[in-house]
């Protein structure tokens, strides 16, 4: 049979290898030794492909759901038509229509929920139980997902690059923890710190490092960082996390939107503003990482025209 | 000596291999089997380094001097500061602000001047009698501009894929004559055919080959896409574009806009017009490209947030 997971392609053979992007004005400006791991040219336009296929490439399940307005439904939806298995994605009626759209062109079925009427994982758990064979996948909070971004990590690693850091966005801690887990795993550790950047508007991660337990956010933040503005972070994802992680830093929103205008202004990168979130953390704390070779997580690029200019103001 | 030409390290050493990026929507949406392989990323963000770089590190001279209001003066100016060379740009006073600083940056001498007192070949002669000792780049009519440029032909043929067509912009024809050549000596040529993209607006080098001579634009015209806004082809580019370009496809200007838009939307490219010419092309004449592999020259990234926003409607 072609779709059990045992003859899968692996995500190897899949994922685009990430692309690394040197920019000697950036660098210079810094005063680091930065080098960008841009993840805006992976299928779909995010690192989200690489957990998305490891996952549905795994799990014996013909069908997939989950919720998500975001680059992990898209991921998923693509993972799932390369499979030839069937995704449902359940997205807020408040969607970008673009979003909507991506999903459905990738193959996915769109699951609109009114969320001032029913929350996403309400309606998530309705769609659970309509379609009791069906895995239910946390774009994060999996450690299939944490697997499938490991292999992020063991890119660069083995990208003949020794680097000090490794900065990323922290949203759920899916990235995050990746990267530690691929930072170990590729057995070509030079004493790389895996560094987290986070929303000064949605900081919980830094809260929960602070408390040294899971403390959530009241509400969803409504930080610019959309692929950060998660609850709270994974039970799968703070384990690796709350000893793993070097340290993680709070960025105002005014540095994200810094960061998206000086990676296209001096790297030509198009970049989303969570995918600008680890940039803006080395610009918060420069102290950090001056002098030191850093490699800098550009995890997704796609953001809509009107948000990205009013960002470049242009 | 440092400076010499024979001790400098070689152009293949230097330039940043280009990046390969497929998307799958857009293949999709065009019908063709789609690699965009993006100078965006090169030194100084386009193509023009791998020109500026060959010519300066083969030149026995130690100053370098040309005339330009966009990417060759950058690109000569980082060539010049890495060879330890001097290099003087002329530029009219009405260059954007950013790219009068980009080069200077670079660490590069700006030279403005008011085109409509003296026009910039007219200073650059100026310049050039100033400093007899000063080799004058032309930004694509010199062997050195076309042989760099041939780097880029090369890699693509030797990237592992076997291209029908290689798409790229024409302005003076630096790059187009330069791919050709490059092509032919890769020795992996599969009947790879390269073809021009060319504003409408500014078509003197379609008019060339239907010609069979050069034809010269009246005046420098007023495109969207800046790169490609030379009043005609260089000598040294005709005589290999005249038998070696498959065809020159005319694109009107709606369509380079409707082109920056795709590769912002679905390919997370961020290009400027002139570097978004050659996916406009194919939009121009898909059933010329339909069914085939065709790499798409994205040569440079470089455009202020102003315009890049009007052309995104954002």
């Amino acid at each position: 049979m072609k779709n059990t997971s045992g003859s899968n392609p692996p995500l190897r053979e899949i994922a685009r290898p990430t692309t690394f992007i040197e920019s000697r004005r950036l660098s210079r400006r810094l005063g680091v030794e930065l080098v960008l791991a841009s993840e805006t040219f992976q299928h779909t336009g995010s690192f989200k492909f690489r957990a998305a296929y490891n996952l549905a490439s795994t799990v014996p399940q013909h069908e997939i759901i989950t919720a998500s307005s975001g680059n992990f439904g898209q991921a998923l939806a693509y993972a799932c038509s390369l499979l030839g298995k069937k995704c449902t994605v359940v997205m807020p009626t408040t969607s970008a229509q673009v979003k909507i759209d991506a999903v459905r062109e990738y193959g996915g079925v769109v699951d609109l929920t009114d969320v001032r009427v029913k929350g996403r994982n309400e309606r998530l758990a309705e769609v659970a139980l309509e379609k009791p064979e069906a895995y239910t996948a946390s774009p994060y909070d999996d450690p299939l997902v944490i697997q499938g971004n490991a292999s992020l990590g063991r890119e660069i690693c083995e990208s003949g690059r020794a680097f000090d850091f490794i900065v990323a966005p922290v949203g759920g801690g899916g990235l995050s923890s990746g990267l530690i887990e691929g930072v170990r795993q590729s057995g070509k550790d030079h004493g790389t710190t895996v560094i987290g950047a986070e929303p000064l508007l949605a900081n919980d991660a830094a809260r929960s490092l602070r408390a040294g337990r899971i403390v959530k956010n009241e509400v969803e933040p409504m930080t610019i960082a959309d692929g950060a503005r998660t609850v709270s972070l994974g039970e799968n994802n703070w384990r690796i996390l709350k000893d793993g992680i070097g340290e993680i830093i709070e960025v105002p929103e005014d540095t994200i939107s810094e960061a998206v205008r000086t990676l296209y202004g001096l790297a030509n990168v198009k970049s989303e503003p969570t995918g600008a979130l680890s940039l803006a953390a080395i610009m918060t704390r420069p102290e950090l990482f001056r002098g030191n070779a850093v490699c800098c997580v550009i995890s997704g690029g796609n953001v809509d025209p009107k948000v990205y200019c009013d960002l470049l103001g242009g």
